[in-house]
């Protein structure tokens, strides 16, 4: 039994409203911004059959692509081969190719066979991709992704619609799906880069917060780069996901900011302190944990924790209160060796830093004791790692305000 | 000429795929959680065509109704008034309502006329709303809300399809729209509670930062608090729109975040600070300026300007880079009459709290030279509310940590 191929024709409604409203219910809940680009673009191959397409954002004068696939490519040369084209790479908002002429007008052009483009056309197509990969475009569609203030976010250009081996003009029909889709993922993009930058301006905050009780301590912010370094090591370590490790180093930079509260005169005592400097020392993590309790966002809840028990020790004579093994919170745990190496390796005002094989004698005697004998662990089998974030962030003379 | 109504058939396509597309681009755009629910609320009555509906909110164990209208009561009684009768109200998730049975369920709810629900029906209608407005309702479509999950995050409720005079049946078609309304509704509104999650957690954070430079300065939050609040008032009064007086008021609360790297016994010094001591305390304006410089955020920004600049004086005579009159960022002019006033009516170290006479003279007398003439009068415009807030956020001795 022979089937003759269902050639869609262009006045027929082919593409359910359903799975349109799928699409765009898909695109609005996306989130993640790199995951969008792949989706949105996805979506519109889909959409309008084509075998190629790359989306474009905006760039101050320029368009920058995000996300590019050829289909007919990936089953030539495997689908990792032609994912290594598709670097990223910009084109000028101009008419020297058909994208930027899209951004420029910021008009939809359709064009049934780039190869016939008549002599006088306002806009050319740039053919390097097709020559250097033995290609050969045909039919181009380029929408402009307009937000709904009607400026250009973005420009989807897809090429050769019903595949690449016999590609055909694109039909009316899917041209207005997909300009329905490109606005739907305007809206989205728009949407994730708010979020991005939201979270972006938080983390700084955070991190301010660290380098503020820093400045109090007089050491340099790389105290807080090297810890949070060593955090995430650790974390990763004891078998932390991606999500949560990230969030530890992120908290990690929080644990000293209880130090605003501890005097000057204590803080930066060259010698030993005596039994009431050192409450007042120890002061710091219920202070910490004052500053940063009561919410529960899940970073600034976690730096409060970090704050009040990174300086518990496993065997239950660390402080402020004095809990012991698995009662301390693993990122407490995590966070004290960190902050101890840290101590250890670097000048202090009490002392001189001591060499590599002296902090890790020290740290292997307090296994068991002052700390979880697994962290202990992990962190001989990354002494390297340790090594070399120590020498990248190390303390220079902090410069006078 | 008379012209019979178009009574739609429910077979007929009557709602165009392109008003659809509109309306799901319009929700997903919206970042607001309240206007969001008004608008679901107001395209589901347009697609629809139902006299009335209410959009209920999933919380744990009941539903809150977050919008709610009644076009025929509007008519009848005016907008306002109709308005009044919809305060925020509850459902239980029970069988006990429509809206209720459908959260439970998680299915929609299609009744063509609730007067005559069988014996047996397995949910009952609540006529509570009817008896008290004179109102009477016929056919009711209750859809929920589904996330991509699954999970309801909330109820959509409409009444009377085709008016409140003659109602009619819900027809399955618009039955249909309105549930793909309801499913890109549901995304937006988690898309809305993100984003007002992240905004809160910044501003939480920022709010953190202030209070940890505080602890330092041995003064209580309430100092914070009073500052931007005298801020937020002297930006309304010199016309800031409502969006920047926020940020100021926000802003304003991390003037004195530099602070962290002034020695304690300059800071906390009782008498008249020397020369030197001066210049080091001098300082914490390009402190504060450091560690919340280099991030365009409006808020860190706006944050960065007042911690320079809060010290400078309209004569030119302030620090730290003696600039006069509009050379002076107007927020920083702002802040400046703020803490000062503030200063002076409370107790600091080195001086009683003064009667809030001697402080609105003292104010009066730096008109002109510490302070802009503008902004001494809306300060002498609003004593009433100066002192209101003094008196709300009074200081207590701080209790020890």
């Amino acid at each position: 039994m022979t089937t003759t191929p269902a050639t869609p024709q262009p006045d027929q409604p082919r593409f359910p409203l359903q799975s349109l409203m799928e699409i765009c219910l898909h695109l609005s809940a996306e989130q993640d911004l790199d995951k969008l680009m792949g989706k949105i673009l996805n979506a519109l191959l889909r959409v309008t059959r084509a075998d190629a397409g790359t989306l474009f954002l905006t760039r101050p004068g320029h368009l920058e692509s995000s996300a590019a696939r050829c289909l007919s490519l990936e089953q030539r040369l495997g689908g990792e081969k032609a994912k290594g084209l598709f670097t990223s790479f910009t084109v000028q908002i101009t008419t020297e190719s058909v994208a930027g002429a899209c951004a420029v007008r910021g008009e939809t052009i359709v064009l049934d066979d780039v190869r016939s483009l008549p002599a006088g056309s306002p806009f050319t197509h740039n053919n390097r991709f097709d020559l250097e990969n033995d290609y050969t475009t045909v039919s181009m569609l380029a929408i402009p992704m307009k937000n709904l203030s009607g400026s250009v976010v973005g420009v989807l250009q897809l090429i050769n619609a019903g595949g690449g081996e016999s590609p055909t003009p694109f039909f009316s029909e899917d041209i207005e799906i997909a300009r329905a889709v490109a606005s739907q993922a305007a809206v989205a993009i728009e949407n994730a880069r708010l979020t991005a930058s939201l979270r972006a301006a938080h983390l700084d905050t955070l991190r301010r917060l660290g380098i503020a009780a820093e400045w109090r301590d007089k050491e340099t912010a790389n105290h807080i780069t090297r810890v949070s370094l060593y955090s995430e090591l650790l974390a990763r370590g004891c078998g932390w996901d991606e999500d949560n490790t990230d969030l530890l180093r992120i908290a990690s930079a929080m644990h000293d900011v209880g130090k605003v509260g501890v005097p000057d005169a204590i803080l930066n005592k060259p010698g030993k302190l005596d039994f009431m400097e050192r409450a007042a020392m120890e002061k710091h993590c219920i202070i910490g944990a004052g500053i940063l309790g009561g919410n529960d966002d899940p970073v600034i809840a976690l730096s409060c924790e970090v704050a009040l028990g990174h300086h518990e020790k496993w065997d239950g004579t660390g402080y402020p209160n004095r809990i012991a093994g698995e009662h301390i919170p693993e990122s407490c745990r995590i966070v004290a060796l960190a902050d101890v190496y840290d101590a250890l390796s670097t000048k202090r005002p009490y002392k001189e830093p001591f060499s590599h094989e002296r902090c890790v004698e020290i740290i292997t005697e307090g296994r068991g004791t002052h700390f979880e004998p697994k962290i202990v662990d992990i962190f001989l089998q990354h002494l390297d790692e340790f090594l070399a974030i120590r020498q990248q962030f190390e303390d220079h003379t902090a410069t006078a305000v």
